[in-house]
């Protein structure tokens, strides 16, 4: 990649003859990346007055402005303040067949940081896994990264600041801030340099492009976007699209399966004892959810279960005892078309709760690792990174401070099938089971594998807590005492 | 409407005999509504300890929890302050197909200003208009609104507060605040029926129950919520769906159409003098939005006009004078499923800009009484309604604060002829025609009668600026001045 340097400017003949054929291309491409199922996103960062806004301006000008969007970030709002940190960043991404231009992105509070008080080593370290985890996910999901580095020698940035503060117009750019980034030019620079260098990663590479010719910088840029954007295409639209269709799987951990089946199904319990149980535990409940309320922490339940184990039976009884304010539940239903248009995880993150709220999942994202790997909604690479995604989701969600408790509802073949045929009897409950009820209790030992294999590898950021199910007052009991329990020590009670 | 006495409560025996059957009924109307092209608002309110909260606990035991949620309001948010008051509410409309119980709602903060410091009459009056333009609104579009006072009288009150303060589990609820409001029982119970009596309106009907004894409170709101929603919903499945396919239309007001004719469309304009002018107003542009920015006001620009009026390539000129970041471009084509699952305003609330930023409809709301209207997508009571919906939704856009800068651009038929055929027979503009831009051109006669009842229907509460677009110069410039001029006005400069 040349860099121009100032004294082979090009000229603006040369430009201008370029620039018809360019557009032609970038709105041809956006013709078809509107009907692939991938998004694009074009990151632009640089040194100070690498001129980040003229390339997107000039972009803008040359792009079909309804198939491209510009993302920028401001302060954190609370409603952001309030979620983890990457939630952001998910809630911009522009839908597929889009192209978005982040004006600002993950990547600026670490480069403001550098040049501002000190962040901890680890933290950074940690930060940046964040990343390099972010960026892999979109990735292997078919998004497009194209990563830019605007890059200036400290004499060409004092010359662009010098243009800058010699314009009227632009004049009021060159801040205080500015200055000082120029100052501490070399510093900034290496500290980009490392950053980039541990960011540099399949799938997310950087490139870097001198920026002291600004209409060279403006080429390169549209070039690059070119050429990836039409390599992506011809590789998406090569690609058929026809997912796996396993037969029973084989476990990837075969512990997870032993443990489903190691559980004890036969307990007992009187009314009369679970209902003296219950308003003790619906008394600590409460108690909890409030305390946590006033810690400012958010709550997540996730229930996972065979059907009819008694998913709703149980979130009624939970929810009993939390403020109806407070809470919100999500039933996982068909996507939406938005939904669809992003990755698996993005219509979970859309409904991660503010500070204090609770959020219950009534199914989740382990649709990926159970239905959707059974079903071959999904290829076989994409179901097995999802084990690696999710664990890192739930420890996003943990590090933030939000407690997860997450439930799986065991009931037992013999109990299923009593359960189906009462529903099948009672005039109010048989909107609840259908034929995909039935064909999914055919499948129970593929279940059985792709369950047991879920326990065993997203036990870590938040631990699984099997309950078992086939006695309904003592599956409600357990999942009360649980979620208290849950709750008392994440708040070290 | 019988209201309970405190010596006739309902016996627990009495209750527990009435449950399962309502909660049959309920489960069975949620399945209806599921599949229903509408959704219901249950609004709750009433005076302290009327037991708001535990209604809607015990609604949620009773209902499917996957069909309905809970909405409440806090603080309003940064995000939410920044945009027209009624957008945070706007945001948590429920889908179509299910039940929102509302805890709090538009009405919570007029309650609290009763007992709080006075606002001004006229604001209460212009406030309680707003609120009946909603209801209407949501109403009109097949919303189900019960909205339910609950309602003690000031002994029933003290009683309630005497059992709550009782209980080591709810004694927390006896707040100053509700030790205040008790004190001012009368006086904040005459303010809601006045409250109440300005917003019983067909439509949104506002029901009275007594909330002294909580069994029977709880089973009145119960069954209040299950005869409306069964009457509406037999209403609405006995409603047939096909709109009316009108031929060429009658205008509603000829004044607009004729100051549609009236347009001169043969101006010139030099490429010279198109390239001095064009920096002058694109300066100016530039400087009134960095000040409308800098004053914290946000910018709406509508664009509307013929097929190949050249909407984009304006769109692009206007943009070039905006800092990229601060700019988002909404291209409004088919509303995606979420989208056709609320009001037809919904689609565009949503993107309403925050405080400084600008927002660009190319095309927009505008398209219920253009393509909406001539193709029949609604009906004609739907689009007759929308003229009104429209100005109100401005006004609310106007009073906020926003600039709201409209354009109409337009080319007479034998230009937009000669420029279909051009995009026909360019590479990189075929993409943008299509038999259906054909099929609208023969359809030229009817769009005009529709254009001209825009124009003069919707001029209120932001006026319509009428481009000449024959000459693409001359709109382009026309649209920089226009823009800027307008801007300028609103800031007062």
């Amino acid at each position: 990649m040349a860099t121009a340097r100032p004294d082979h400017r090009l000229t603006k003949k040369a430009y201008d003859a370029r620039v018809p054929a360019l557009r032609e291309q970038l709105v041809q491409l956006q013709v078809r990346l509107k009907k692939a199922p991938c998004k694009v996103l074009l990151i632009l960062a640089g040194e100070e007055a690498g001129g980040r806004s003229e390339v997107i301006n000039t972009l803008s000008g040359w792009l079909d402005p309804r198939g491209f969007e510009t993302v920028a970030f401001r302060e954190p709002s609370d409603e952001e303040r309030e979620r983890p940190f990457m939630w952001r960043f998910w809630r911009c991404l522009p839908s597929n067949g889009r192209l978005g231009i982040f004006a600002g992105s993950w990547y600026t509070e670490l480069l403001r940081e550098q040049s501002g008080p000190a962040r901890k080593p680890a933290q950074t370290a940690h930060f940046l896994e964040r990343i390099r985890h972010f960026e892999k996910l979109l990735s292997d999901n078919g998004t497009l990264i194209i990563k830019v580095w605007l890059h200036l020698t400290k004499s060409e940035q004092r010359d662009r600041l010098a243009e800058l503060a010699a314009n009227d117009d632009t004049a009021w750019r060159v801040t205080d801030e500015a200055r000082r980034q120029h100052r501490l030019h070399d510093q900034l620079s290496r500290a980009a340099t490392r950053l980039r260098k541990a960011t540099h990663r399949p799938g997310a590479p950087w490139t870097v492009i001198g920026a002291s010719d600004p209409r060279a910088r403006n080429l390169e840029v549209a070039d690059l976007l070119v050429r990836k954007l039409s390599a992506h295409l011809d590789r998406i639209e090569a690609t058929p699209t026809k997912p796996a269709r396993p037969a029973t799987p084989e476990p990837l951990r075969s512990a997870g399966r032993a443990r489903l089946l190691a559980l004890p199904l036969d307990q007992k319990l009187s009314s009369a004892e679970y209902e003296a149980k219950r308003e003790k535990w619906l008394g600590r409940l409460h108690l909890a959810t409030r305390a946590a309320q006033a810690a400012g922490r958010s709550i997540i339940f996730v229930f996972e279960g065979w059907d009819a184990a008694g998913k709703g039976g149980a979130i009624r009884r939970l929810t009993s005892a939390i403020d109806a304010r407070d809470y919100r539940v999500i039933p996982v239903a068909k996507p939406t078309d938005e939904e669809k248009s992003h990755h698996y995880l993005w219509r979970f993150w859309r409904h991660v709760p503010r500070a204090g709220l609770v959020t219950i999942y009534d199914r989740s994202w382990y649709g990926r690792v159970l239905v959707e790997r059974l079903e071959g909604f999904c290829s076989e690479p994409a179901w097995r990174r999802a084990f690696g995604e999710i664990n890192d989701f739930e420890s996003q969600l943990v590090d933030h401070g939000t407690i997860v408790v997450k439930f799986w509802m065991h009931v037992s073949r013999e109990e299923q099938l009593k359960r189906f045929r009462e529903r099948e009897k009672t005039a109010y409950k048989r909107h609840k089971i259908n034929a995909e009820d039935w064909r999914n209790r055919r499948k129970w030992d593929a279940y059985e594998v792709a369950v047991g294999d879920m326990l065993a590898l997203t036990d870590r950021a938040a631990p699984w807590h099997l309950i078992p199910a086939n006695n309904k007052r003592y599956a409600r009991l357990q999942i009360l005492k649980t979620a208290a329990k849950a709750i008392e020590d994440a708040l070290g009670g």
